[in-house]
């Protein structure tokens, strides 16, 4: 196995959490997730910035991965400076001291049969 | 971060708005969405082309981002030069003055319960 | 606009069609697409390969898609040398004689509620 | 069609297997796939590693994929070291002595209707 996987800088245009759910429990709400896979033998210090369609770039959150673990970490749950508004269009920068691989999933449930989108982020640098 | 955040043309050879719609207001009618993200201190001047399977493309249609702002671009929503056509095959280059990065989304609600599909727009340049 | 628009050669891993559909007409049957954009000046000649499990690849199957055109190729249209089989993992090699792009979508409608995917192929060259 | 079609080394940062399914039959059965295509001449020696939350990583995980033959790998039929825990986040690097093309789908059959994504894994060598 190579000892750099992945890069530094992802991009992800697509950014939406819907603000509505059905079904019960965490796993069946709404949500988007940026999945991290943090391969290497060093803690990744990541910082997600938030892009909007009428406000300035929000952020940074911070979001920790240890060596050689991954976290899916919900933009639903993001709440330092502020939460991530629902029903609003967005898109996110995510930056890290060492190379890390990026994926984006959204589940949506607002009706009763959820539905699924993942793509791999855009590798900035 | 770095300043230069994405490329300056990208294309998406699947396109399709299904004609036909459930659920209730704009949030759930069929559509195609290109996310535009625009990181740069810059505001972009967006053209997108579209191709078809009959006819010659069509385009450009103008979309401005402005600097540090993303912008969520409907196909449904593009009206000039002209509508673009419901159950029809088409495929689009996006071009920029300044890099972007672009996801495409569809989202599908012929049936009662919708169907999505999202992925990074292909890096020309 | 840059006169060079995609690639010659693509890979998709996955492939599936379902061998069931419910709802009617073509649009709801289960379906794959290789999505192919030739943005040149010049007619595409596009060859694709199939790749099994269990037997030696199948092909080439033979496309035109003429400059400046997108076309939806559907797998399951496909017939010469022989019909892609239904209900049977498959895998594809995508080559053209000019740069093209290429997305791959399928639509699962095995259920009341279809399901899609899309993700754009992997450039080889 | 060029000799080398692919990767060595490739990464799925996104990664979970619903504990629960609807409908009846392995083709229903909620699962994650890495669909691996080996358009080589020499049979590719696959091996999975897969990455956690809250341990150390799994694996590797051993796949041969024949020469000239696709395989569509379920990540709920890996056993040896270890069966991949249900309702887990977990992320996969995959390495081949040969190059090879890998694409990531779930099926998601947590409700009556099925849910899918996929997108291609990410190369890194």
């Amino acid at each position: 196995m190579p000892t750099t996987i992945g890069r530094k800088v992802w991009a992800i245009a697509e950014g939406y959490i819907p603000g509505k759910s059905t079904g019960q429990g965490r796993a069946m709400e709404s949500h988007e997730t940026a999945c991290l896979l943090n391969a290497s033998d060093q803690d990744a210090q990541v910082e997600i910035t938030l892009f909007f369609k009428d406000r300035e770039p929000v952020g940074p959150y911070r979001v920790t991965v240890p060596a050689r673990r991954t976290q899916h970490v919900r933009f639903n749950d993001l709440s330092d400076p502020v939460p991530v508004p629902r029903d609003t269009d967005y898109a996110s920068v995510i930056s890290s001291n060492v190379p890390i691989v990026v994926q984006h999933t959204r589940l949506d449930s607002r009706q009763a049969e959820l539905a699924l989108i993942s793509t791999m982020a855009f590798p900035i640098d």
